[in-house]
């Protein structure tokens, strides 16, 4: 299944190189605002084109198929598609007994059975993430009052990103980066204890995004070398603000008001013009590859908007469930002091 | 809501000082092997009682309200029910006002308008974990293959782990600790691009237990800093083996055979004698609040089984999923070459 | 699995002659008044004792184990416990060779292979539905301005359903009935088209009590018999009315504020003290049953409450899922005449 | 949400005159053979064009957006999409003021607020079934050993099904219908007690389809009528085949091998030619409506094969969930006898 959520819902469909790849996105109030254009600013920044990103260039304009009406959702499902044109015909079947390392080409063959469409990385491909994007935009409709800001702190251990990046392509190379999402704005109070924690949920999203290795909250791994003392964060004012936000905005899986903030390490690009050793499964020898065609020099220059894209469905999604709670029957106002 | 799972299904309930903690746990298959000493070993490892854990001693035996017969497993609803017993009464008012440094105290009013059962944490406490614990021993019998083997790394940024915790016990305190998860001997092919992740889903069953801050696969942030060559994984053998395993032991979200490898960041526990600072959201003031009672000084010691327990249980869900795949229609053998 | 809901959630466990029998009751609002008292009436509804009904007579004293604090709802997942009190050892092992006509002995083998708890048909067993009827009166909570009439229309086909009860009863037999429920006061707009239709969900959650053969809403059946202008409701008010209720209350799946009607029909109890004839599985021939124990002569007694619990579970869950749509983000009330 | 299912999900989108319709199948096995042609035989049953069905007609030529290779599924989501064509503008807007007798217009205004795709009925219209029949497709060859059979019983009472519909169309009218559904060679031992029964998942599925108003099984509402000793079914035979089948071939939910026998009752079709008086909610007061455009006389005879899809779904489903079960790990083979 590539299916989530309860009351927002997004499901991915679609190969790199089929006929087209989309998303369904369910559980939006009617009557929102929308249009194709609405798309644009996200979908520019998940595009190719830029320094050390693959020269694939897709147009990424979306179709929506259904629940929009006169420019307004209507409450129905929206299917939204992108068709894939720059597909160039090339011979993937190769990867099917000389696995690409670091790809899924070995693990699909046991989870498909060698029925996995091969080409360009079929439903593995990055280019899935176009839905995943134009859900996002959805989701941050939803969320009007939450403000995202993402930011790639660096990458391979470097500041400078943009030099460490061209040094890596130019070797024919790739390199991981970390990646910082907060979001402010958020209510209190979304979330739950245990298997609905927003950390859980969100962490469940983010590496859904290929090329995830690690989700961290507030203070993250740093936290497992504290001592309490140090990690707590007192509270400093009547509206819930603490002094510092070792907890990343979450305590007991639940919004606490403050900022969200998450650290998500990116891996890089498995896909390298270096030749590289591996398995050769139809010899049963070593073997020799070099990946070929167009690569991403790291991956998180694009992808930075698709984790944000996940963090923001999660948090539609509990924001719907939060408005559930609004309406109470005992006419007191949720979260007041008792 | 409080639950997990598609076919193997888990859900928590109970409140620390209420009259019970549980699990309901679905989706096992009939005819399995299964009495109440079988959760000893487990809820042992879970248990209190060492230094540098709580005082709290439960007796922790497990009552199975249904879904067992003459010592096997029908197929239905596994009720396990574990009493309160060693229940203190005290103020924890008081907190609603005064809320806890990294406690839910706060969030949970937000949350829950005042309504939730402060009392030991309520369901915010670890005690829950026991209905979670119970659940990852059915899950393990149902990965007869699966070999778990959970290892703290390292507390407080310390390898000495006895000696840190005991330092910070005595100076009322408490350290956070570093926790390494490896299972052998899973089958590849479980999990699903995207959503479905081995990975994201395994991050939410890990971001359940309390106190949680960060998940990681493999190299898992360190690949955030390496390259390309460094960091894919060559195959060297016909069964798929990897020279290295910086995927952790999965590609694409599905496992690929190679050992999977997780680690956990546990902060510090929160509640700590020394004096801690915060706000007084009643006298709209700051205020000292020192937490009484019965602490953990590193919560990982006791944390560990539980997120194993977390682990098997997402293991557990895929691997039934990937039974219902076995039975192929079309004659092939799943996972055999094309 | 034996779950069911989407923000209201109910999970049913237990075995007639295990050690309890219950539900998990999920997605309640927190602060709710709830007593244990709260559930007499309907549990008493349920209850046998009257005339036709089994002599078996359990206290059905819920027992709460989590989710309430200080005489109301915290909004954490509820446990419901009934203790299986009544008892009787007796042979059910027979009935593994022998299966009872209209039971489901045989059915239960080939879906659990043999280790389903056969004694008083273990989880097939209608006791099951005392935690439905507890979870019935959490969903009418939530409900507050429905009113839920339900009625047996005629038993074995007579209005006089004392007289026949009675008579079938003397006979060694059973007969079964027709019951109607209705609801009032629910608001409009409540369900979707298709798959989340208020038809289907509740058709769904009334074929969970054992015995349903039959699900019908307004006309039901006889609009089979009909023309479209003799079944379409015309509408002749503001606030919605429609002269007749053709469609039950319900249009393109979603409740449109006149009344919910829905009939259903009851199979006469399949145990029977008169003897039947059937096959037996171990001697490979035909042999002849007699079923001892504590019958109901018209399972529609007391299955009428359960019956009327299940609809209130899927109401309230549309209810819920409503709910998080009220509060728009555009500032429109919805339901507003455009 | 407009979706359904666990290991077999199926969700539809679209509106009757907006650009598609459509669906995403979810949870096929890889590798079946699958082209487009395999759709054929079922659309056309649902097509317009004979007598007493719309004069509307689509070449519902489906479009597979992704989820096949080479001929053969993939295992990743199969999104299949229907262009609307056929497409006449009209005024529909009127309906918001003046809401069509026995159609969704008034509750979906309640619903979506009066942001609903008005034109041709948008996600109410039975053109969005084109998704459900494709979904049908795909469970069938999930199901392959199972045959249906799906007949037309009677249309307004009559047997002469062609005559009755001739007369109500030539008078501006519509006529109901009585649909029989029946399955032969499914496995025994599918389905649950309780909220996962056979007759319950199946009526949720079959109420999806527009305009019905009853589900029964086996001797279905006649069954209320009936006494335990005429309504049981004895066992005849080492295989379990029963002497008659008034339990529709599930007993306690769960399939008990022999066929599955369900009635459906369609209501006549809500849009007739015929003037009928409703209230105009604008004027506030009774008016007459004729509802103009292509009407059919009976709807069950398109939408038969819609019901048969929706019963395959619910089947297909349910096997995967079986074949999850078949893999035991206690070497003993699934439903033998103990």
């Amino acid at each position: 299944m590539n299916v989530m959520g309860t009351l927002f819902r997004v499901e991915l469909f679609g190969e790199s190189h089929g006929p087209a790849v989309g998303a369904i996105i369910d559980g939006m109030p009617s009557g929102m605002a929308l249009t194709p254009d609405d798309f644009a600013a996200d979908l520019t920044r998940r595009r190719a084109g830029a320094e050390g990103t693959t020269t694939r260039v897709e147009a990424d304009l979306p179709e929506l198929l259904s629940g929009v009406y006169q420019g307004r959702t209507t409450g129905t499902p929206l299917c939204v598609v992108f068709r894939n044109q720059d597909v160039r015909p090339a011979d993937y079947s190769r990867f099917a007994d000389l696995p690409r390392p670091g790809h899924a080409d070995y693990a699909a063959r046991l989870r498909y059975g060698g029925f996995a469409d091969p080409r360009g990385s079929g439903h593995f491909s990055g280019r899935i993430t176009a839905g995943l994007v134009a859900a996002g935009v959805m989701a941050k409709k939803l969320l009007a009052t939450a403000r995202f800001t993402t930011t790639i702190l660096e990458a391979g251990g470097q500041r400078d990103i943009t030099q460490v990046v061209r040094e890596a392509w130019v070797a024919g190379d790739s390199v991981g980066a970390l990646v910082e999402l907060r979001v402010n704005g958020l209510r209190g109070g979304l979330g739950e204890p245990f298997f609905d924690s927003v950390e859980g949920l969100a962490a469940r999203a983010l590496f859904a995004v290929p090329g995830v290795r690690g989700v961290e909250f507030g203070d993250g791994f740093a936290a497992a070398r504290m001592r309490g003392s140090e990690h707590n964060d007192p509270f400093v004012a009547q509206d819930g603000t603490t002094a510092r936000n070792g907890a990343g905005g979450v305590n007991g899986g639940i919004t606490n008001g403050n900022e969200l903030v998450v650290r998500v390490a990116m891996k890089p690009a498995s896909s390298i013009a270096r030749a590289q050793t591996t398995w050769n499964f139809s010899t049963g020898a070593m073997d020799t590859l070099s990946v070929p065609g167009r690569h991403d020099g790291c991956i998180a220059l694009r992808a930075a908007v698709v984790l944000e894209s996940s963090l923001a469905i999660v948090l539609a999604d509990l924001e719907l469930q939060a408005r559930a709670r609004d309406a109470r029957t005992d006419g007191r106002s949720p979260g007041s002091m008792p």
